[in-house]
């Protein structure tokens, strides 16, 4: 299939990417280790018979995981969508799975068109954690009072100067963001049912997000669930746009980019 | 704590085990390789103060889960259960977890005292395969009949001598075993609903499995699924107690260990 992109039109796709990102060093691609992003333009070369670039709506970390990222790459080659579903998902390992294959307008950038985006980030308290979880889930000891945490991640639905919850060392000239959703949700139980209580899943949908800014949330949501806040002290450290006033980040395994939308 | 046990009396301890068996050769102390009972066995040496042997209840194979092993132990050591499930906890690798620990009658054994024991067995169909499932769930292409599944699966259920679905070269000398349960649900989905159609479980109980058993049914039960074989061959396969007759070999890492019963 080398030289079969010679002759064929330029075409923009649309890829829906499922990964598991306990082994990657994140989406973007780095001087060493796997990304996801490295991973997908090596297996679409030997397609279009060329390099290609491959843009994702969001650069997730190192150990985040993602159920439908979106990402473009503008092609030559005749394949139907398809076949290349088929052959991408043979040639990627079985951490990666291109879950849909779409042809796009002409030009369309999956970060720059995407107008919202939907991240979910799961937590169980008390009990052993599960072995079955260990790579998905952020396991705290104690209890979590999950109504004062669902009060405090409420105070964020708004456009707001979202800098107290942007890594330190990462700041962009602009941090305001409209964030459309927040709150905490009874997390559906999986068929691992170990311990069998106290998932719960912080889900939160915005226009963008800053660096780090869901785990930093995270973290600080934790902090009010644990009694070491209060749920108002969440608007206290909104407003006061310092870093150093908002709590930990989480770890980045408990995160997921759950989805994007596009018009 | 290595001197205490020296003055404490002895005790049988009945451990419920959650593990996640993808890098293990299986519950089974081996020459080679990590083994869920030869980790126990090394993180219960420092609280007892001399090597111990732990009874798992099931010896699941490599690659198998298990939700809710139960083993048991004698011991002699003054520690309370609560303080060795988290000192087992803190020793133990996190794809190995003890979610309870109690103490049980002098002798209790839990291979010879269970009277029961549940499995599962977790297949999905079609689309791509979820990377969040590729250790716990058989992944197969095009579609399978679940009803058909379920009547050939139904057929199992009763004291019947289950020569035809043991692996060869391990023949026991009684192939007689009581299934109690046999039959295809619909499986909870989990928080990671990438493909989101297509998770059933295969669940067997009875009073004892032979080796591969389960996994011997479910490679028939699949073929049954996907129209090669129809529901009643599987009475036909039973009741002809060659191993050749029936199905292949399922993979292992769609099965759990899902729990044991005791008086």
């Amino acid at each position: 299939m080398g030289h079969s992109g010679d002759a064929a039109p330029r075409r923009t796709l649309k890829l829906t990417v499922a990964y598991d990102g306990t082994r990657f060093v994140g989406w973007q691609r780095q001087p060493e280790g796997d990304s996801v992003q490295g991973l997908l333009e090596l297996a679409l070369r030997p397609l279009t018979g060329g390099s290609v670039t491959v843009h994702g709506a969001g650069r997730t970390d190192a150990g985040v995981h993602a159920l439908a990222q979106v990402a473009s790459v503008e092609v030559s080659c005749p394949h139907d969508t398809a076949t290349l579903m088929r052959a991408l998902n043979a040639a990627l390992p079985g951490d990666v799975r291109v879950v849909r294959v779409e042809e796009a307008a002409p030009g369309f950038h999956a970060r720059l068109a995407a107008w919202a985006k939907h991240y979910r980030f799961l937590l169980r308290s008390g009990g052993p954690a599960s072995p079955f979880e260990r790579a998905y889930v952020w396991h705290l000891s104690g209890t979590l009072d999950t109504d004062a945490m669902r009060e405090a991640a409420g105070a964020l639905v708004g456009t707001h100067d979202f800098a107290a919850f942007q890594s330190t060392g990462n700041e962009v000239s602009g941090t305001v963001r409209t964030i459309t959703r927040s709150t905490l949700v009874e997390a559906p139980e999986r068929p691992h049912p170990v311990a069998g209580e106290g998932l719960v899943a912080y889900e939160v949908s915005g226009n963008g997000f800053l660096r780090h800014m869901v785990r930093a949330i995270v973290g600080t949501l934790v902090e009010v669930g644990q009694g070491r806040r209060s749920p108002a002290a969440m608007a206290a450290v909104l407003s006061g746009r310092r870093r150093a006033a908002a709590g930990p980040t989480a770890p980045p395994h408990g995160l997921f980019l759950v989805g994007v939308d596009y018009d």
